[in-house]
């Protein structure tokens, strides 16, 4: 396995603030690549697959404490990914292993002692993107999300936000096969019909066309909504607090309408207290850390999609240097399924 | 033990919309009362007590969906009360049984047969009105929302808002005796050199002076915030959101400054994924029909109190016809403690 002698990478320049992210802010630079000497633990990979998420806006932002530590100017930006290793110093991982961990936006990415390897175990039928979508970091939050945060019941309606992305995809299949009526949102017609015709949902909208939110969600959850799975925040979470039934659990996962800076004024909060409404928000990052959850995960998740119940989407741009636009088209809503960066 | 001929009520009179409430939106008038023929099950009651709530002001939102229904337009507005039985054709109420229930701000209540009533041992020396209070729905709501809810554990931080109204100094006190640091913001300075010197508060601002709500709660909790008590909504609310720990718990009580329809853009509530925060509102109702709850309740908190270690302040009317002045004082912050006519 030969170490290639130069590393194309994707560099943050520029703290985008309460801008929308641009191209700009980032740049692919290609610099030349040697080998290092590795120290006791580490571990050189070249990276096969990145994933790219709306969370990582938060670490652009230089100023505002977020849930991960910003990125640094002028170093490279960092993702999940699942790579092979080049090189290893580290027990357990020999050259050629197929392992997933946080690397760069990078070609080759030297792991530290201190961070965590996940090894593949490639013999399990799936494309090895999978375990950056819904056998990773995407099914784990939707899994954790839905069922163990919300306890959804058969019959129960559940709203999700984000219904196209990533997370929602999963979390609306997952609440089909626990049998709930299932009402998405998404950004276009197209990922509306697809949500209908092809991954089960009940009903889904256009938030975009739509007149209002909220009238779209009570006309489809006519007996209010159970439990809310939310990746937008502001005005989705409002329109979602407005129909939430008494007892009501909302996963708040993702407020990607506020990434970019817009704040909103909500409407409805006070029905949190009047409706008993539970609101938990969420990070999984320790979760996949829990052998019980993985295996528990695992087993759901790695069942329904070899049996099909679980159709899972990827967006998948070839080449590091499309990671700057494919990112700044997540803002835009330019993907449908998980965007996958094949490095 | 006589039936009064006459029966001063305060009828609900305008829905004061999106503005202040104000007395002229209620009206007390006095009205002739000749004894009823009682139905099965109903029974007839003096009132004694009756509690006055900062939750009632969304009751006079006739227009809006609240936690409990609207008050009807002209008829008598409805409270907590604390009575002795007139007449009774309901078995296990006899006359002169002190009761518990739900009245009109009025002198005589009929009861309707649907409505539980619960019998106060008035053996136990504590003031009558107390259940109205510590002992009542005020007392259970503190319990209820900071231990069952929050499950607060020593050393960490709480912090309260509305620390001097009526839930506010029981959840301050009972984090006290459960050994955490206690923070706690109201809105006067004697209010605030009252919660540290009579209350136990290690802690205590004035939010209507300090520059910035969050900036004072990050000075008095310089170790972030673990559990935050809500008993106002809006900036407390996002303040508390900033200075949040991971895994950090809030309970929904009230959103007092959201009762007259202001409205509040929150900055910080990206922090409930983050760190990964619980919210949970609440409404005391069903918990006091749980015998395993008022067991629990009564008993610690019945302790506390007879122990001297759980101060409980009232502020008492005396006089029904009063009750839409210190009503409307509730949204001054004018009172200290929980407000009770004495009818």
């Amino acid at each position: 396995m030969s170490v290639p002698t130069s590393n194309t990478q994707v560099l943050f320049k520029e703290d985008p603030g309460a801008a929308l992210v641009q191209t700009s802010h980032m740049e692919v630079v290609t610099v030349p690549f040697a080998s290092p000497e590795l120290a006791e633990g580490e571990v050189l990979v070249k990276n096969l697959y990145i994933s790219l998420d709306p969370y990582m806006r938060g670490r652009m932002n230089t100023r505002v404490k977020s849930y991960s530590a910003s990125f640094e100017l002028g170093k490279v930006m960092q993702a999940g990914g699942v790579s092979q290793v080049l090189a290893s110093r580290r027990d357990g991982f020999a050259v050629g292993d197929i392992v997933s961990t946080f690397v760069g936006w990078e070609e080759v990415t030297l792991v530290p002692a201190a961070l965590p390897l996940r090894k593949i175990d490639s013999a399990v039928p799936v494309p090895l993107s999978y375990y950056l979508g819904v056998l990773g970091m995407v099914g784990a939050t939707a899994y954790h999300g839905l069922l163990d945060l919300c306890s959804p019941k058969a019959g129960e309606t559940l709203f999700v936000s984000g219904a196209a992305g990533a997370v929602g995809l999963v979390v609306g299949q997952i609440a089909k096969i626990k049998g709930l009526r299932v009402v998405g949102s998404a950004g276009s017609d197209e990922k509306v019909a697809l949500l209908k015709s092809q991954f089960g949902f009940d009903e889904a909208f256009n938030y975009k066309t739509v007149p209002s939110i909220s009238e779209a969600l009570g006309a489809a959850a006519p007996k209010g909504v159970d439990v809310y799975f939310d990746n937008v925040g502001g005005e989705h979470l409002d329109a979602a607090l407005a129909h939430i039934n008494v007892h009501g659990r909302i996963a708040a996962c993702g407020m990607i309408s506020g990434y970019n800076g817009q704040q909103y004024t909500f409407k409805n909060l006070t029905n949190i207290i009047g409706r008993q409404v539970k609101i938990e928000g969420f990070i999984i990052g320790g979760k996949l850390a829990d052998p019980e959850f993985t295996a528990r995960f695992g087993g759901d998740v790695g069942k329904w999609v070899l049996e099909g119940k679980l159709k899972y989407a990827e967006h998948v741009v070839e080449g590091i240097a499309k990671a700057p636009e494919a990112f700044v088209g997540l803002f835009k809503g330019d993907n449908t399924g998980k965007l996958i960066i094949k490095v």
